[in-house]
C-alpha cells in the first residue's frame, strides 16, 4: 500500500483509488505547478497518508497549492517553495465549503517564502476547517504578502467547537508588512467572535514574527494558548474577539527590541496565567502586556469591554509598558471591570515607571504582585516592593529567585528545536549591508554599473578619492549593496538614465561620502538619484545615506533624489549628514499607497543633520492613508537639519518643505526653516505621538497642524539664522 | 575584405582591425545583449561597412544597442528587436560628446517594438549627432515608451549645420502615449533652438504616429521638410522653436480620423507651401493647419511670435480646422505678424465654418484664397469662392479640379511602399477584440479560468444563459478577449480572489450581458473586480463594460469596480447600460498618475446609460497633473447616467460622486444625481473644452468648478426624479 508517484496525473490516479492505510509518496523533484486535491476516507486505524519519497527532496513549485478534504487523511513532507498559491490558501482543510477536513493531521510540512510578488495581492498559506485537525511540526517561514499566514475557519456550523491542534510549529521570520493583513495566526473572524472554536494552540515557536501588531488575533471563544514562544516578536498574542480564552504559561522574549510585546486582553472572561516575559519593549498596542478599554454595547467588530478577566502569576522581566485602559477614547469609553491582575511579577534593572493608566481602573482588582525595588507603579495598593535576583535557570531563561515565590517555565516550552522540522534549515538567508567583500572600482564610464553587476550581496563598492563616475546606464540593485568613496574628496556620479540607481526586489542600498550630480540626466520631467522598483518588492529593503551631496538636480522640473513605487516598503530610509542644493523636485516623496487601505511606504524614517538649499519641492513627504490600527509606522525622526529656501517652487503641491499625513510617531527638533514652506501635519488613526521642539521658523510659513490635535510643541523660535 | 563574425569578440576584432573598404556582416541568428560601437575610419570612396550576412535573418535582443563613431561608415540591416536598450539610445551616432559619426550612413535597419517595459523609462531609438549623415530606408516602428523616436542633437558646435539628410523611412505606429514624450522626430531643442541644424527630412512615411501633439517637433532653425506623407496622425508637423524652416510639398491624410492634423506654425520666416491635405479633423493644436499667437519677447522655450511666414499653394479637402493665433491667452497675446497666407484651396463637402480666429489677424495678409461655394471664412478679403470638382489623380489622391488651378503632388512622395525596407513587414500584429472563435464555457468553479487560459487574442468566451460561475483564481487577461452570456438571463461571475479579470500588458476586455457579485471576494481591503496588471504596461488597453451589473460588492472595505495602476494607459475604457448596487469603493478611480509630470491614466472615458446605486464612493475619478500641453486627454463623455446615493461614504476622499482634476475635454450631460455628492471639477493646462447641460441635482451636492472658469453649464434642475 505504498504507491509512489511521478505526476500529478498518478497521483489523481492513486488518490482516487486510494483505500484506508494507502500511502501515496510523491517521488523526489521538483513537482511544479501542481495543483494537488487530496481527498479520502481513511479510518481512525488507517489513515489515508500523502508523503514524500524523502523528505526535503521533495518540492512543490510555481503555482502550486494543496487542498484537504475527507476523514483520517494525514499530510506529511510537501515543502513549498520558489512560487506561490494561484488560490486563496497554500495548503487548504477544504475543498469547498462543503467538503472538508475531519481528523486529518498535516505534519512536517514546509512553507518557506512563498509569496505572491505582489504585496498587496493577499493570500492565505494554511487554512484550516473541519474538526479534529492537527496541525503539527510544520515550518512556516517568510511571508511577506498581505494576507494571515494561518487561520482557522469558522465559517459554517461543522467547523466551529472544532478541537483542532495546533502544535509544535515553527513559525519563522514575518517581517513587517506595513498594512493590517501581517498576522500569523487568526482563528475565527468578528463575523463569528461569539461562536466557541474549542482550539488548543500550545508549544509552537514564533519567531519574529513580525507583521503587524497581532502576531496571534483571537476572534473567537475558548481556545487555548499555551506554552509558545514569542521570538523578538514586534506584537501581542491579542484577544481581539470572543471570550474566555486560556493564555497559560507562554514565554515572550523581546531582547530589548523595538516595539517587542506580550498579550493584549479585550472582551470578556480571559485567563492571562504562568507567562514568562522579557525584555519587551513596546508600548501603547504593543505593550509587555496591554489590557483595553471597550466600548459600551459594542457590536462585534469594534472593542468589546473587559469584564471577568484574570491576569495572574506573570512575570515581566525588564519589560518596559504596562498599559491599563489602553486605546480610551470618546469611543472606547469604558474601563474594565469584575478583573483581577495578582500575583505577577515585575521586575526592571533600570525603568521605574512601567504602568500607563489611560482611564479608571477601580474595576481591576490588584492583589500580592510583586516588584522589584525601584519600581513606582502609581496604584496605590496590591503591590509589594521585594528584593530579589536573577538567575538563569536550566532553560536559559533568566528568572527571578526569591524565598517568596518560584517561577517555573514549563518543560513543554517551545524551542527552535523541538518545533518544525529538522530536515529542513531554520537559519536565515539575510544577508547584511557591509558585510562582503571590498571592491575597488575606477573612474570612468560605466565602470560603476560593470562591478555593480558582478557584486555579490553585502559587497561594498569603494570609489576612488575624486573620481569621476559616469553612468549611462542605471546600476540596479539586486541585493544588499553599500557605495563610498574611500578618502578624503568625495567621488562624483553622474548619469544619463533617468535614475542612477533602481532598488530592485532583494537590494538595499548604502551610499557614503559620494557627490551626486544631475548635470548628465535625461530632458524630461521626472528624474530621481535614486529609485525603487516600479514593481511591487514582496522584500522589505533599506536605504542609508551618509556623507553625500546632491547638487544640482535641475534638467527638468521633478527631478527628485528619492523616487519610490506603490507596493514597496522601507524598514528604514536614514539620510544623515549629507546637503542637498539645487533640486526641481522633492528629497523623497513616500505617498505613492493612496488607495487609504493602511499600506505606506516606509517604517523608520530618519533625517539627521543636513542642509537642503533651494529645493523646489518637498524635504519630505510622508503619507499613510486609511484609518487601520494594526500597524504603528511610519515613525519619523527629523533632528538638526536646516532648510534654507525649501519647498516655494510653484510645482510643490505639498505646499510645504515637510509634509505629513498619518505618520504614527513623529520627532522634529532643533530644526532651522529660512525661507521655506511650512511644516503641515495632519494627525489621524489611533492616537499618533508627535514631538515638535527647538525649531525655528524664519521668513518661512510655520506648523500647521490639522486633524487630531494631541501633539507637543516647544520652543518655537522665528530667529535670522544669518547663514553665511 | 567581407569579414563574417560570429560573436561580439569576433566583432570587436574586426571592427578595430577594420580598413577602409571592409565590408563587417554579422552572423545569421540571435545576437543577444549586443552592445556594439562600430567605430572607425572610412573614406569617401572606401567605406567601411557593417552589415548582415542575410537581410532579416540578423536580430538584436535583449539588452542590444548601438554606437557608431568615427568617418564614412555604413550601417545596413540590422533588426532590433525583443529586448530594449540599457543606455538612452538603441543607435546613436556617437560614442560620447566628442566622438561622434560624420559623413555615415544608417540604411536599411529596424527597430520595432523595442521597447523598455516601464513606459515611464526613458528612451530614444535613434540620436544623430555630427554632420552629413545619411538615414534613409530605415524601419522604425512601435515605439511605446517615454522618449523621441529619433532625434537631431544640436548640443556641441559639430553637430550644428550639419546637412543630415533622412529620408525614405518608414515611421511605424506610435500609439498616444498619455504624455508630454511622445514625439516620433525632434531636431534641435529649445536651448539651441536658434542654431542652424540644415538638416533635410524627405520621403519619410509617417503612418500613425499618434504618440501627442508633436509628430515632428522642430526645435532649430534652417531646416526642410519635403515629400513626406503622414497617414492618420493625430498631431502635427510643430514648428516649435527655430526660424526658416521650409515644409514643401508634403501629404497630411486623415481619413476622418479624430485628432488628425496637419502644421502648426510658431516662430519666424517659415514657409509652408504645396501640402496636400485631406480628411483632417483635429482642432486646437491639432488643427489642419495652426498659426499661434506668440509671447511678446518670448524665452526660447515660450512662444515667439509669427512672423514674416508664408502659407502659399497648400491645399485642403475635408479638413475641419484651420486656427488662426491659436494659444492666444494672457501670456500668448501677440498675433501673427507681417506674414501671408495665399493661394491656398480649401475644399469641404459638408461643414462651412473651418476657420477659427483667436485674436488679431491683421498682421496676416489673406490673398487669392480659394473654397469651396459652402465655406463661409469670416474673414473679409482674400478668399474667393470657386466651384471644382475633386477627382482621383493618378497616385490615388482626391484632389480638386478646376481650369483655375491644379493641384500636383510630387512624384517623390513618401508612400509606405517606397519606405523602409522589402523585406521586413509593414503589417499591424494587433488582434481587435471579438475577432477570433467563440468558445462556450460551463457553468461551475474555475470553468472560466481555463477556457480563459487557453484562449487566443480576440477569442469570445460565451457564459450559459443564467449560469454560476466561480473564480477560485484570477482571470489574467493577456489578449484582447470578450466574455459575454448567451441568452436573456445574464450569467452571474463571482470570485475568491482580490479580483475576477487583471488585464495585463497585451490583454484588453469586453464585458457583456454579465453580472457580477462580490459575496466571495476575501475580506480584506481593496477589491476590486476589474484590475490592471501592478506593472507598467507597455501596450495601451482597452475596457467595454455593456449591459452588465455590478452587485454587493461590500465585503471589507474600498471595493472597487475597476482598479487601475500606475504606468497603465487606457484607449478607452467605456461603461454603458450597466447597473451598479451597493458597492463599498468606486466605480473607477483613474489617478494614480500622482507625480503630476503630465501623465493620466486613459484617453477616452466614456459612461452613459449606466445607474449606479448606493456607492459609498465615486462613480468616477480622473486626473491629469501637470501643466504639459502635448497631449488632449482625458476625454470624458457622461450621459444619460443616474446617480442614487452615490459618494456619501466617509472613505470617499474626492467628496464627489464625479470628480476631476485637469481633464483636457468633459462632456456631461442629461445625467440625474440624487441623494449623491457633488460633481467636482478642478480645471487646468490649456483651455478645456466644458460642456455641462441638462443635469438634474436632487438633494445633492451640485457643481463646483475650481481652477479656470471657462465653462459652459446649461439646464441645470433640481427636480425630485421620484424613482420608483
Ligand atoms: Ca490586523
Ligand atoms: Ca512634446
Amino acid at each position: 500500500n505504498g504507491i509512489l508517484v511521478k505526476s500529478v496525473a498518478e497521483y489523481n490516479d492513486a488518490v482516487s483509488n486510494a483505500e484506508p492505510g494507502d500511502i501515496i509518496k510523491l517521488a523526489n523533484g521538483v513537482w511544479k505547478d501542481a495543483e494537488l486535491v487530496f481527498e479520502g476516507k481513511g479510518t481512525e486505524e488507517n489513515p489515508i497518508k500523502l508523503t514524500v519519497e524523502e523528505k526535503g527532496k521533495v518540492t512543490l513549485e510555481g503555482a502550486s497549492n494543496l487542498q484537504i478534504a475527507g476523514d483520517h487523511l494525514i499530510v506529511e513532507g510537501l515543502v513549498f517553495k520558489n512560487g506561490f498559491t494561484p488560490t486563496n490558501a497554500v495548503i487548504s482543510l477544504r475543498k469547498n465549503k462543503d467538503e472538508m477536513a475531519n481528523n486529518c493531521r498535516l505534519t512536517e510540512c514546509v512553507i518557506d517564502n512563498y509569496n505572491n510578488p505582489e504585496r498587496q495581492v493577499q493570500d492565505y498559506w494554511i487554512t484550516i476547517y473541519g474538526k479534529n485537525n492537527r496541525i503539527d511540526h510544520n515550518h512556516i517561514s517568510g511571508k511577506k504578502n498581505l494576507g494571515v499566514t494561518m487561520i482557522v475557519g469558522l465559517d459554517t456550523k461543522d467547523s466551529r467547537e472544532n478541537n483542532h491542534i495546533i502544535e509544535h510549529n515553527y513559525f519563522g521570520l514575518r517581517p513587517t508588512y506595513g498594512n493590517n493583513g501581517g498576522e500569523t495566526l487568526r482563528i475565527g473572524t468578528s463575523h463569528h467572535a461569539l461562536e466557541n472554536s474549542n482550539t488548543l494552540v500550545a508549544s509552537n515557536y514564533f519567531d519574529r514574527c513580525n507583521g503587524e501588531h497581532e502576531i496571534i488575533s483571537n476572534k473567537s471563544c475558548q481556545n487555548t494558548f499555551k506554552y509558545n514562544t514569542f521570538f523578538e516578536c514586534t506584537g501581542t498574542l491579542t484577544m481581539r474577539h470572543g471570550n474566555e480564552t486560556m493564555v497559560d504559561g507562554n514565554v515572550f522574549i523581546g531582547n530589548g527590541k523595538p516595539s517587542t510585546g506580550g498579550v493584549r486582553v479585550i472582551n470578556e472572561k480571559q485567563t492571562v496565567i504562568n507567562n514568562y516575559h522579557f525584555g519587551l519593549t513596546g508600548y501603547r498596542f504593543r505593550g509587555a502586556f496591554v489590557m483595553m478599554n471597550g466600548v459600551p454595547n459594542s457590536p462585534p467588530n469594534r472593542y468589546v469591554p473587559v469584564i471577568d478577566s484574570k491576569v495572574n502569576n506573570n512575570t515581566f522581566i525588564n519589560c518596559d509598558h504596562i498599559q491599563l485602559c489602553a486605546g480610551a477614547d470618546a469611543e472606547r469609553s469604558q474601563p474594565p471591570a469584575t478583573s483581577e491582575i495578582s500575583e505577577n511579577i515585575f521586575y526592571h534593572e533600570t525603568k521605574s515607571n512601567l504602568f500607563t493608566v489611560y482611564d479608571d481602573i477601580s474595576g481591576i482588582k490588584f492583589e500580592n504582585n510583586i516588584t522589584s525595588k525601584n519600581i513606582e507603579t502609581g496604584i496605590t495598593k496590591g503591590f509589594v516592593k521585594s528584593e530579589f535576583e536573577l538567575v538563569k535557570n536550566e532553560q536559559g531563561f533568566l528568572v527571578p529567585v526569591s524565598d517568596k515565590f518560584k517561577v517555573e517555565i514549563s518543560p513543554n516550552i517551545a524551542t527552535k528545536e523541538n518545533t518544525g522540522v529538522d530536515w529542513y534549515s531554520k537559519n536565515d538567508e539575510t544577508v547584511a549591508l557591509n558585510s562582503g567583500e571590498t571592491l575597488k572600482v575606477e573612474p570612468g564610464i560605466n565602470t560603476l554599473f560593470d562591478v555593480t553587476k558582478n557584486s555579490k550581496p553585502g559587497d561594498i563598492l569603494e570609489l576612488e578619492s575624486g573620481g569621476e563616475y559616469l553612468l549611462t546606464k542605471t546600476a540596479k540593485i539586486i541585493h544588499p549593496l553599500t557605495f563610498k568613496t574611500s578618502g578624503s574628496e568625495k567621488a562624483t556620479i553622474l548619469f544619463e538614465r533617468m535614475m542612477a540607481f533602481e532598488i530592485q526586489n532583494g537590494g538595499s542600498l548604502s551610499l557614503d561620502n559620494i557627490i551626486f550630480d544631475g548635470a548628465k540626466s535625461p530632458d524630461y520631467a521626472g528624474n530621481s538619484v535614486i529609485s525603487t522598483s516600479k514593481n511591487s518588492m514582496i522584500e522589505n529593503y533599506k536605504l542609508f545615506i551618509d556623507n553625500c551631496e546632491f547638487k544640482d538636480l535641475i534638467v527638468n522640473h521633478s527631478f527628485d533624489v528619492l523616487r519610490v513605487a506603490k507596493g514597496t516598503f522601507a524598514d528604514t530610509i536614514s539620510i544623515q549628514n549629507s546637503r542637498f542644493k539645487n533640486i526641481t523636485g522633492h528629497i523623497a516623496a513616500l505617498d505613492k499607497e493612496t488607495d487609504d487601505i493602511g499600506a505606506y511606504n516606509v517604517e523608520y524614517l530618519i533625517m539627521k543633520n543636513n542642509t537642503f538649499s533651494d529645493i523646489q519641492g518637498a524635504a519630505l513627504r510622508l503619507y499613510r492613508g486609511g484609518t487601520d490600527e494594526s500597524t504603528f509606522g511610519p515613525f519619523l525622526e527629523m533632528d538638526h537639519n536646516v532648510a534654507d529656501n525649501v519647498g516655494q517652487g510653484k510645482r510643490n503641491k505639498y505646499d510645504a518643505s515637510v509634509s505629513l499625513y498619518g505618520v504614527q510617531e513623529i520627532g522634529i527638533k532643533n530644526n532651522i526653516f529660512k525661507d521655506s514652506k511650512a511644516l503641515n501635519m495632519h494627525l489621524v488613526v489611533g492616537e499618533p505621538i508627535v514631538q515638535i521642539s527647538n525649531n525655528n521658523f524664519y521668513n518661512s510659513q510655520g506648523l500647521t497642524v490639522t486633524g487630531d490635535q494631541k501633539y507637543t510643541v516647544e520652543n518655537q523660535w522665528s530667529l535670522n539664522p544669518n547663514f553665511m
